[in-house]
């Protein structure tokens, strides 16, 4: 089967986001007076096969954690989705 | 209302990837043999409040148009949840 896994690397909560802070304020100097909040990470599509939705979950979650996210400083969350 | 938007800016399909060129023969290093076609963008999260949900989707069609996205080498797509 073939899956499409859309991942999600965000800093952690708990963490500064510069480069987030930094567009807050672009935004608000472009007059978007009313957001707040802005966090930005990296948005990762995989194409991958595997044998059931089971076996691609556990795949994408290893590849999460031994390459795309970095656990001290990211969280992570994906969808797969069936092609 | 307060509204949560979930953007994705990814590079266009018709552009090279490199840094998902360079993700994909990493993850193919560590074994994952079957995953293929990685592309890495930008995953941004902003909260805003607006007077319905139709004026907060046309203030985040006009943040990304004119901030978070490039048009000449990215697409944007973004969901709004209500908070």
């Amino acid at each position: 089967m073939n899956f499409r896994a859309e991942i999600d690397v965000m800093p952690l909560k708990e963490l500064l986001d510069p480069q987030g802070k930094a567009v807050e304020h672009g935004l608000q100097k472009l007059n978007f007076k009313e957001v707040a909040d802005v966090r930005i990470g990296k948005h990762i599509t995989i194409k991958l096969t595997a044998d059931s939705k089971e076996a691609a979950t556990a795949k994408v979650e290893e590849a999460c954690k031994k390459l795309l996210a970095n656990p001290i400083m990211e969280g992570y969350k994906f969808e797969l989705v069936a092609e």
